[in-house]
């Protein structure tokens, strides 16, 4: 199996909600945006929103689910100003911020925030990781 | 924001068993593979292990959480049989088969496996997405 990943899907409650959340909060361009699916272009693959029963369904499994869903996305940024420059404009906005950015035990500068539904986001700067210009992590 | 993505982190129970399960069935190299966390270096981007109380904890929120996750993450190969290839490579191996692949109602051909903590991978073709040699999604 490549080593790789095409999608990555968020089963949502509210679609139109959490599209307008990532469009006018994290001003991102939907790549798709119909028959109750939205498509996010990022690096090389999409994140997608899709309802969270329909997608539960289509894994055939249950759709029963609470709490802490088990998983983090995290975007990094070239330096702590960055960070602190992206909290403060997502702050700004009313985006819910759940961790002010600090500097953390492995070296790096990082907090999170969520998205409508407890999605949670980590923005960090990490000075072990390598990025190219367009922000793929290099090494 | 950019539209862009560094880190996937899964949250684990058993560190070393995802890690094996990683790579073993998937066939993946670990990218980085210390300090309690294991990093596979993906199409730009971090698939990331890491211990999920821990995870929680530094999100500072809770880490209880049960049933459905309300994600999923998916691999777009180039045809009918690499899917069907690789649902045999994988069951071969053990790998829990949540929904053997067929054909899907929007146009493409799909199933789903787990890996040892119910994280679900999609496994799909898709005749709409266009890939890059590479396995990037180009549109």
């Amino acid at each position: 199996m490549e080593q790789r990943l095409s999608f990555i899907t968020l089963g949502v409650k509210d679609l139109q909600a959490m599209k307008e959340f990532y469009v006018d909060k994290f001003g991102w361009k939907t790549h798709h945006d119909e028959n109750g699916i939205v498509f996010f272009k990022l690096n090389g693959f999409i994140l997608s929103l899709f309802p969270v029963e329909e997608l539960a369904e289509d894994a055939t499994v249950s759709a029963d689910g609470q709490g802490f869903k088990g998983f983090t996305l995290a975007i990094c940024l070239n330096s702590e100003k960055e960070v602190d420059d992206l909290f403060s404009d997502l702050g700004s906005k009313g985006v819910k911020v759940v961790k002010a950015p600090h500097k953390v035990f492995w070296g790096g500068y990082s907090g999170y925030v969520a998205d409508l539904e407890d999605n949670l986001w980590e923005i960090a700067w990490n000075p072990f990781l390598e990025l190219s210009p367009e922000g793929n992590v290099l090494k």
